[in-house]
């Protein structure tokens, strides 16, 4: 059995943004074995999980992935909405879009240091559609 | 409930190509709610989700992960089909090879924009098979 | 229905391992038809399906996410555990920490050369522990 909800999140700044809570709390049950399942409805944007404790972490992700796709990358064709625009396509397939938890007798079984990531790679985003799916 | 078909496609050159149609085909019938799984079978091609609607977006993600990984990376050894192999290798983990898709009242919930890519990173491919799951 | 079983993995040295041995013999009983899901429960090991049979490819893929994210990285201010700890949750970014492979017809369909791999990006590791999940 799926059942889904829908999630608006933000508009956040460029960066990287823990959302573990918000993604949590969208959950409207959680079942006692089963597997969640967050998915990005947009190509700018990324959903990732990693280090939930220090700031410094989110900060140089967003400083890397600066620096592997930059608005300044040679050849590239498509600026429809701006420099940063097709840095952002690039970043959101690197970072992924979706994620998966399983839940494991009534929680979701993320390690001790795992939190969800809300990678938001445009200069001015608008507020970002996520499906939260729970397969049990 | 899971089930399963098979889909080849291709050879297609080397490049990233749409493929949204080809995989929404192949699905027999859609649940009311469910999850649609597909899976790339091969270690040299990628699957992923973006851009759907300008053709440069594909032609900029051939030229950046060509630059990431090019085929005189220094050092590497695996060469054993040609100096497109390792590469090959390394674009596919990049981008991923297999994607989630929740359905939501009996249809795909893929944002406007979002599309389907299959990565052909070898320079002479083969044609490639992909396993459609439908989780209900 | 999803069920769970927990996994415990080396310590392994830094590198890329193949575990498709160990993840299949975790599994207690394969579904005629359903899915498996694997989730690494830390922040910088990673898990990705690639090529099986070369042990040159592991090299590479080592040799290749060392250039991408080196220890020297400039800008970047975690360090908490050491010069390989932020790389290391780059790198795990990157390379992916969950997979999913069809169970169809009562095995897992990995292509002829996939396979698992465990991506160790720290120094000094701990054991890694997985979640194994079946849905079916």
């Amino acid at each position: 059995m799926v059942s889904h909800s829908t999630l608006t999140l933000g508009p956040y700044p460029r960066g990287f943004h823990l959302i573990t809570n918000e993604v949590f709390d969208a959950v409207r049950q959680w079942p006692e074995q089963g597997m969640l399942s967050v998915f990005m409805k947009h190509t700018s944007a990324g959903l990732c999980i990693n280090e939930n404790a220090d700031a410094d972490v989110r900060h140089d992700f967003e400083l890397f992935f600066n620096r592997l796709a930059p608005e300044d990358f040679p050849g590239i064709l498509h600026a429809i909405e701006g420099p940063d625009d097709m840095p952002a396509h690039i970043k959101s397939v690197l970072s992924g879009t979706a994620i998966n938890i399983p839940v494991v007798d009534g929680q979701p079984a993320l390690g001790t240091w795992q939190g969800i990531f809300l990678c938001e790679f445009r200069d001015r985003a608008t507020p970002r559609k996520l499906i939260i799916s729970i397969i049990e």
